[in-house]
């Protein structure tokens, strides 16, 4: 059966029917504080001593009746008796019965020993802690659904409290599907994929203060998700199915959900994401999430986490926002919110962002972005230039401390980037392939810290009014020829070749139409990729036979490599920028050990310049 | 020896001398993916293999050589054989070889089993994902020095990254000392105190990403804790001593730490947490730190902190701030930076905050901080009515389901705020003892939501123009005399009656004049505490003979009570915000059996009318 019943339900709307029909009695248990942090307390926590328990000296000192000093002066001290009129007394410790304050010790002198001298009058209960003045016995220490802190264990034991009562975990249960997938640990064979979702899921149910429990991947047979459910919903408070929620003709999980329990929805007005079942199975939530990372991390976000909150008796939790200058334009179709993945840095004191790449199984994009913009159902998104609003993934210092890097491509970037944080706490270089000459654009715009550019293109470009440019020198690469063979020096083309070009306009191509005087005709057809990497990925795969790269490139996949041509490979940015934290770092890093060994590891490069600059 | 060299470095010059002077070489160690949330790359994380690993289908559909489908169209679709032309497929599967392109399966008609009508032709790649789309082979995945978040966990597998190399967290001992301070869980005797900074420390310590060591408590002898030192600094990568590090007589944490190794200063310029001693033994940084919880915690986040940041080549991280109105004046000594904790809330929409009592013993300040205020060196604070900046200590969240209540005590709104959070999700409530008159004056200025009031005083000062005010009936109180003994029905005061009072020109104060006429007679040096139940713990404790008070501290301490009137405790606020959600949830908490099962446990109150409503 194709199960086709697939709503459109915007996602709040969603979240309230979801939460409007679970109904939690979570239990509670009771724990030793040392392990409290974290958790949340079932019900007001009551004081069970005192602190201090007794009346104790506030500071080090002289313990007396505060009445025998009462006419002292700096002309006329009081003389003191040890035993007989004072003790002396160190802070925390007990006061003596008959005394009631407390002089400081620096305020009294010792003329001889066994006797001490007081120069001024103190009043009653000075530098004296009364008992219960930090807490009193019977008093609330912790409200009750309090979420407990490092510094509510120092007060739960100042009360006298060893053990609280707190509220159980939910159990979560993980059930991953697919007959093609395998869990981590277990060897891949071909055609068979990684399940890694449960993995995440776990790490983010976690985070949020549930206890999953990942259950064994479940194939693609209804009996047997039916039976996976079924189990789950009676060992656990909440159920995450992933996949199968989809309309596809292996997507059981609807079906099942209706036949085991009520379906709430089926469905969510969100891109990406869509193919969400919710439904309630002998009263547990049960979640039927879609396969795809992006979509599955989003909606996992949207559904369990308020779940688990409402569990807890926490409140709605709303995501930090930013406003930030659009640097490229987001196109959106209508009838459907869009969830944008977001890279955003801080370029001259503003915040500047642009879409990452939109696929919903592009998991890399997930890890990479910064912040998420959220386009509404009613809109065509927003044109390059608008400032919009969006909720931040990472914190904003470490946004702060991202360099933006546009311009080319090269597997060295990519290193480079890798090893920034080694000489710049905190900071991280975030990539995007624009081409040397829209990279160029970029930069004098304000749109990105720094420009890759290789070889002398755009030269003309590298001057402008109004900003001093250098360029940093990265390296030397060599280019040629990427082959699925190894090759004897004659062209590496045929009728059949399945080439991977260079972006169209691109400084590569350039280069390379110059020196083959149309010997090589390009079909419209031809796949273009950016990342040369990815490239030499899929010839290496298969699945096309010659691109144009830098060696490094070929090496990492032992393809063949036929040289064309040396070229430095250079960053241009605002001289400013090198004098910031983030362009020291840059520097440092080019000049270091590290980044000579990257090259190396790749090879092809010659780093003898690396981290030259010359001011343009 | 009595140790008195001690300076007054501003913190952030103490942190850096503290990081300048220690280095790290952090340990890497290999991890499963599963346990590594949370943690730090040591190096960059490189795809161990492609996802998806094969060129996959990226939709349900048909796989087929794009070029047979050249010339379809709707009017003209072609035609094609099961097995020769196309093969199904589902997302995620594997492409066969004759293939390089999917029809979505919306897109296809099946005229009779084995065939299929192509409408339009596609492009070749068409809903194909190349092998390596989402990560190659040799990408960077994370680069080095990353905290590893849950999406992190599924692009590792996804990238065939089946475990990876973390730095190690670093090991900091805990040493408590002080001969009368006892670990949890062993019972205490008179004159002995529970250590509870240990716990305390450890929360913190691993919520900031190290692995805590708690020692065993060491006494209060030198000898004891050179030994204690030295073995912790041997063990561990960072050692933390308290207490011990102030200038009393007890204090050998300076002298043992310049024997065995370099002090780095002793001393901060901070109020509280001034007695610091920081120092380096044989290449491990010691922090010894003051007793008091709140100079400990603060002088904990002050140095331990950007150590393990700085261990994990973490940037600086900044608290966030807010900005808001006191409401009443805050004044400090110049000299040193102070460090306030701050009462914060939102009313009508605008932050207001107030100083928390200042003491450095009370713990409970500390969990009931929302802000801190950090007063320069240089100033002498701030007027009531100046707008300040605050860092936050809660979420912001938090602070805006702040219920603020001035006004009178009383033992029963202690317990009215612990249930609050379970008639509305994350909010909670926060006190202030003011009188009823000064809290009325707080109503007016917008300084918080809620007024508690008892009796019928000041109730000429119920109505205002501008705002309509609601009194919310809590309870009926028994008010009288609390004492040490139970009494037989004469005056309950003699010659040496030590008496707590009421704040002077309280409510409560002017009610027992007028009642008593002049027969009780307070003296200048009377001590004076404004919570009912802590003057009752001192009676408890027998440091005090007498108080006033409602009947239920008597009976939590076992204290002998003589009624002297009943009296109606209210809350006035404005009508408007009883329609807020916290209002509506004050309403439901007051008319709940959970409230009236909190005032039974507390005894002498009478709840028939508890959450009646009278607009005044």
């Amino acid at each position: 059966m194709r199960n086709t019943r697939s709503g459109n339900v915007p996602i709040e709307e969603a979240i309230r029917r979801l939460l409007g029909a679970v109904e939690f009695h979570p239990e509670t248990e009771t724990i030793p504080v040392a392990e409290a942090r974290g958790r949340v307390t079932a019900e007001p926590v009551l004081a069970r001593s005192s602190t201090p328990p007794f009346s104790a000296a506030a500071m080090d000192g002289i313990a007396l009746r505060s009445e025998t000093v009462v006419t002292a002066t700096p002309s006329r001290p009081v003389r003191l008796k040890e035993g007989r009129d004072f003790t002396f007394i160190n802070t925390g410790e007990p006061m003596p019965g008959f005394a009631d304050s407390v002089v400081m010790i620096e305020k009294v002198t010792v003329p001889e020993e066994g006797w001490v001298e007081v120069r001024e009058a103190v009043p009653p209960f000075k530098h004296v802690r009364q008992p219960g003045e930090d807490v009193a016995e019977g008093e609330v220490v912790l409200p009750a659904r309090h979420r407990i802190r490092p510094v509510d264990l120092g007060a739960l034991l100042a009360a006298g409290v060893e053990e609280l009562p707190v509220l159980r975990r939910p159990r979560v249960a993980i059930i991953p599907t697919g007959s093609e997938m395998v869990s981590p640990g277990i060897p891949l064979k071909r055609g068979q994929l990684r399940e890694f979702n449960g993995t995440a899921f776990a790490g983010f149910l976690e985070e949020w203060g549930a206890d999953p429990e990942r259950r064994n991947v479940v194939p693609d047979r209804k009996e047997a998700i039916y039976r996976a459910v079924l189990d789950a919903a009676a060992a656990c408070d909440m159920v995450v199915v992933n996949a199968g929620s989809s309309a596809g003709s292996r997507d059981y999980t609807p079906e099942v959900l209706d036949e085991l329990g009520t379906v709430l929805l089926h469905g969510v007005a969100a891109r990406p994401g869509h193919p969400v079942v919710l439904a309630v199975v002998k009263g547990v939530p049960v979640l039927g999430l879609p396969g795809y990372p992006v979509s599955a991390y989003l909606s996992l976000n949207w559904f369990a986490r308020p779940l688990i909150r409402h569990w807890f008796g926490e409140g709605e939790e709303r995501p930090r926002q930013v406003e930030a200058r659009l640097t490229r334009e987001v196109r959106t179709k209508t009838g459907s919110e869009d969830f944008i993945r977001m890279r955003v840095s801080c370029v001259n004191g503003e915040y500047v962002a642009a879409p990452l790449p939109r696929g919903a199984g592009v998991t890399l994009s997930m890890v990479r972005a910064d912040a998420w913009l959220r386009v509404p159902a009613d809109s065509h998104g927003y044109r390059s230039g608008d400032r919009v609003r969006l909720e931040i993934a990472r914190p904003l210092e470490s946004i702060r401390r991202t360099l933006s890097l546009t311009g080319c491509d090269d597997p060295l970037l990519d290193r480079l980037g890798a090893i920034v944080p080694l000489f710049w706490k905190g900071g991280s270089v975030s990539r995007e392939f624009t081409g040397d000459r829209a990279g160029l654009s970029m930069l004098y715009r304000g749109d990105c810290h720094a420009v890759a550019v290789h070889g002398e293109g755009w030269q003309e470009e590298w001057q402008r009014e109004g900003i001093r440019l250098a360029r940093v020198r990265l390296a030397h690469r060599e280019m040629g020829w990427v082959t699925v063979s190894h090759m004897d020096g004659t062209e590496p083309w045929g009728p059949d070749t399945r080439f991977i070009r260079r972006p169209p306009e691109s400084e590569t191509e350039r280069k390379l139409e110059a020196r083959l005087k149309g010997s090589l005709r390009f079909s419209p057809g031809e796949r273009v990729e950016p990342s040369h990497w990815k490239a030499a990925a899929s010839i290496s795969e298969g699945t096309a036979d010659l691109t144009v790269g830098p060696r490094s490139a070929a090496r990492a996949f032992g393809l063949g490599f036929m040289p064309l041509w040396t070229e430095p490979l250079d960053l241009i940015l605002p001289v400013r920028f090198l004098e910031s934290g983030g362009g020291r770092a840059l520097l440092e890093a080019l000049r270091s050990g590290e980044f000579r060994g990257e090259a190396e590891r790749l090879g092809g490069y010659d780093t003898s310049e690396s981290g030259e600059v010359t001011v343009l």
